[in-house]
Parts: C-alpha cells; sequence; structure tokens
C-alpha cells in the first residue's frame, strides 16, 4: 500500500512511529474529505448524531454560547485535529464547533472509529493520547484566562498556536501565518476587542511579537517564553512504550 | 457474587445498567483503599507513574499552579471520581491533585485499567463516558471564567457541585455539606478572597443560597438557575445503546 502521510498521521507520528499499514488505515479513514467556506458551522451544542470530524486544512473555532449573548472560545482546531470527537460519546455535544476559514475536514463515523480501535489499538492509543492533549489544553486556557494577565494570556496563545503549527509543519521559529482577528481573540482571552487591540500594540512596541496582515512575526522567542511563563509540557508530553 | 455499589459504579449506574459481574469488578477494582488526610498532594504536576486514584470518600481539588505564584484550580473531585486518569496516557501529570478534606482514596494502576477495559468494555465505556463528563465540566469552568460575571460563577459552581453530589446520594435539593472556603472558591474562580466573600453575602441578602458552617442551604433553586444561565446538559449527556 501506498503511504500517504496525512497531517493527522503527521502529528500522531511523533508520539508513536506508525507501520505502514497503520498509515494506509489512518488515510482511509480520511479519504471523505469536503470543502466548507469561511464561518460553516461544523458541529453544533446540542447535535445528538454521533459523528467527529477531522480538520484537514485551514482554522476552526470551538467555542460555546452563554445566555447573556456573549460568547467563549474554548480552543482553535488546527489541521490533524479531531472536531466533536466527544459527543461521539456523549449523547449530545456540549460545544459548537465552526470553520473561521475556508476549510477542508473529513467525516469520522462512530462505526469507523470502532472498527479502527478494534483492528488498529496503537491507533487507538495515539487517537486518545492526541485527545488528552487537546483536554490539557482547555485546561491551560482555564490556567490563561483565570491567573494570567492580558499580555501574558496573548503571549501564551501565539507560543502555543506556534507549537502546535509547527508539529503539522505550519509554523516556524519565526512566524505563521493567522487568521485570528482582535474579535476572535477577544472571545478566546476573556477581554474586549479593544483591550486585544491595546496589547497587540504593546507586544509590537517591546519587540516580541507582530500580529499584521494575518502573519504572526515572532521576534523574540525567549522573551515571549519568558514573559508568558510559558512551559510546553503539556503539549508535548507523549504516549510511552507501545 | 456478592453486590457491592460503590460510589463508583453509583455514578455509572445512572448511565449504563451494570451487570452483578460488572458491579463486582468495580468493587474489587476499588478494594485496596487508603486514608488520606486534609492537604494531601494525591498527585503532582510533573509526575511520571502511571497510577490513577479513585476518590472514595471526601472532598478534592485538581489545580495547577502558575510561574507568578498564583493557583487556578481546576475541578473538585467528589466521590466516584477519578483523579489523574490522564497521567496514565500521557507520559507525565499536566496538573495536581490534593485532598481538601480527610479523604479515602483507591488506586487503579494502568494494568489494572488495561485489563478491566479488556474483560469489560462495557465499563470501558462507561469510564469513557465519565472522563468526558469531567472535560465538559473544565470547558464549562472555562465559560464560566471567561464569560460570567462573580455572582453568576459563584450560582453557577453551587448548581453544578449539587448537581454531582446529588447523583452519589451526598445532596439534596435544599442543600450539601461543603468543606469549601472564601480562598479555595476564589482560587477556582479567578477572583479574590474578598470579592468572593461579597458575593456570599449578596447570594445571602438575595435568599438565594447560603454558605454558613460549611453547609450549602439552596433558598431558591429555580431563582439560583436563571441567575447562573445553568444548563445541566453537559452534566447529564449519557452514553447511549450499549
Amino acid at each position: 500500500m501506498a503511504q500517504v502521510e496525512t497531517v493527522l498521521a503527521k502529528k500522531l507520528n511523533t508520539f508513536v512511529r506508525l507501520s505502514p499499514d497503520e498509515m494506509a488505515c489512518l488515510a482511509s479513514l480520511q479519504s471523505r474529505r469536503r470543502s466548507v467556506s469561511a464561518l460553516t458551522e461544523i458541529v453544533y451544542e446540542g447535535q445528538t448524531d454521533h459523528r467527529a470530524w477531522i480538520l484537514q486544512e485551514g482554522w476552526a473555532n470551538c467555542y460555546k454560547l452563554v445566555p447573556n449573548g456573549g460568547r467563549q472560545i474554548i480552543s482553535f482546531p488546527l489541521p490533524g485535529d479531531f472536531m466533536g470527537l466527544r459527543s461521539v460519546l456523549l449523547r449530545t455535544s456540549d460545544h459548537s464547533f465552526a470553520s473561521l476559514t475556508d476549510a477542508v475536514i473529513s467525516e469520522v463515523s462512530r462505526q469507523t472509529l470502532a472498527e479502527i480501535f478494534r483492528q488498529f489499538p496503537r491507533i487507538a492509543i495515539a487517537i486518545l493520547w492526541a485527545t488528552s492533549r487537546d483536554e490539557a489544553m482547555v485546561v491551560e486556557h482555564l490556567v490563561n484566562i483565570g491567573r494570567r494577565d492580558a499580555i501574558e494570556r496573548l503571549a501564551h496563545l501565539f507560543l502555543e498556536l506556534g507549537h502546535r503549527l509547527k508539529m503539522v509543519g505550519l509554523a516556524t521559529s519565526e512566524g505563521f501565518a493567522c487568521p485570528l482577528n482582535q474579535y476572535v481573540l477577544a472571545d478566546a482571552l476573556g477581554l474586549t476587542a479593544v483591550h486585544v487591540n491595546r496589547v497587540l500594540r504593546q507586544l509590537r512596541e517591546r519587540r516580541l511579537i507582530t500580529l499584521t496582515k494575518r502573519q504572526v512575526i515572532i521576534q523574540d522567542l525567549p522573551g515571549l517564553r519568558a514573559l508568558a511563563g510559558y512551559d510546553s509540557t503539556y503539549l508535548n508530553g507523549g504516549i510511552d512504550g507501545t
């Protein structure tokens, strides 16, 4: 079988070396691709069908709306990430996923997933690892909003995005393409768009990082890490053994 | 085999009706019990051994320390909850667990868990459901801190605790025993202890809920739900079918 390294395989491969058969299984898992335009709702809160999605290209966001009209962005799925895997287990999805840019997604049904878990236990473990990492990220976002000030929050988010994008070949140490605007950043960080704008200016003036024309330019990585108190263990921890 | 309904079984039973064999398996899983006194660290951040714990009696908290000296409490494990299950998968634990009161815990090794998953797939699914629910809670805490004001946050937390305690027979609609003080509440809600104190007074004066002598007394459940914009779907969603 020809080896096709999908973005998901690229990500999982950083933690468990996949065999050609396993790579082929992952490729076939992702063969049903669909294009969606920007701002399309992919999974909505309360949805009850048992499907998950893998983001292949583009950016997405996962969020929850609150009764007072506000929105809290929980995470930004990037290429190679699962969306809605939890609603395959829980009866309903407890939050929504939408594309932020034009995107390509592939569907994963509950049946397919169960079949793969049965035939390829190492893929099951690798997917569980990826899910655990996603959850560790939500914990880190909680810490970010609860206990870091605005400039630390923004620095931390950019460092995390850079780290994750690098893992799938979409960032260098110098920076990455980034479609997030002030409004989206505000909803992720529990801030207002005006506040985000002010903090972006501070980060630029301190020559740490610049967001311009949908491009993040990292000017001083060690400085940025020190400012954010950034420790990437929650993204690096791999599965062992198998 | 004699049926022993552990708190974990009581919780899992609300979602999948366990057979006598499965109940017995859960009971034997939890047979190695250990008492710990209040404020004992059970799992620490960075820990690398592959053990998880089930809280049998007492209250615990799961938290992360930030470099500036602050602490963010991520969740409050209650009787029947797993602690550190994720560090069985990830190489290191990405946060810490400690008892808040004198507590009884039981150890679950990676090997035991793998064995149970192989022999009792329905227990595996039920445990995955419980884990998914725990993660849905962290998402809800993120929304709480990011997009709710102080009084809504506190109301939401009390409603969630009441709901979870009721599930394991430790609360009624009138209230529950609660060892949380202002400092602990502050670290969970991204507030200061002084602010928590003020908000507790407001909740009492509005005759919604009172925390006094380690006891939460719910005076107006519908009023409290309306104030918090509380929707318990994230706790209720059950697994289906199996």
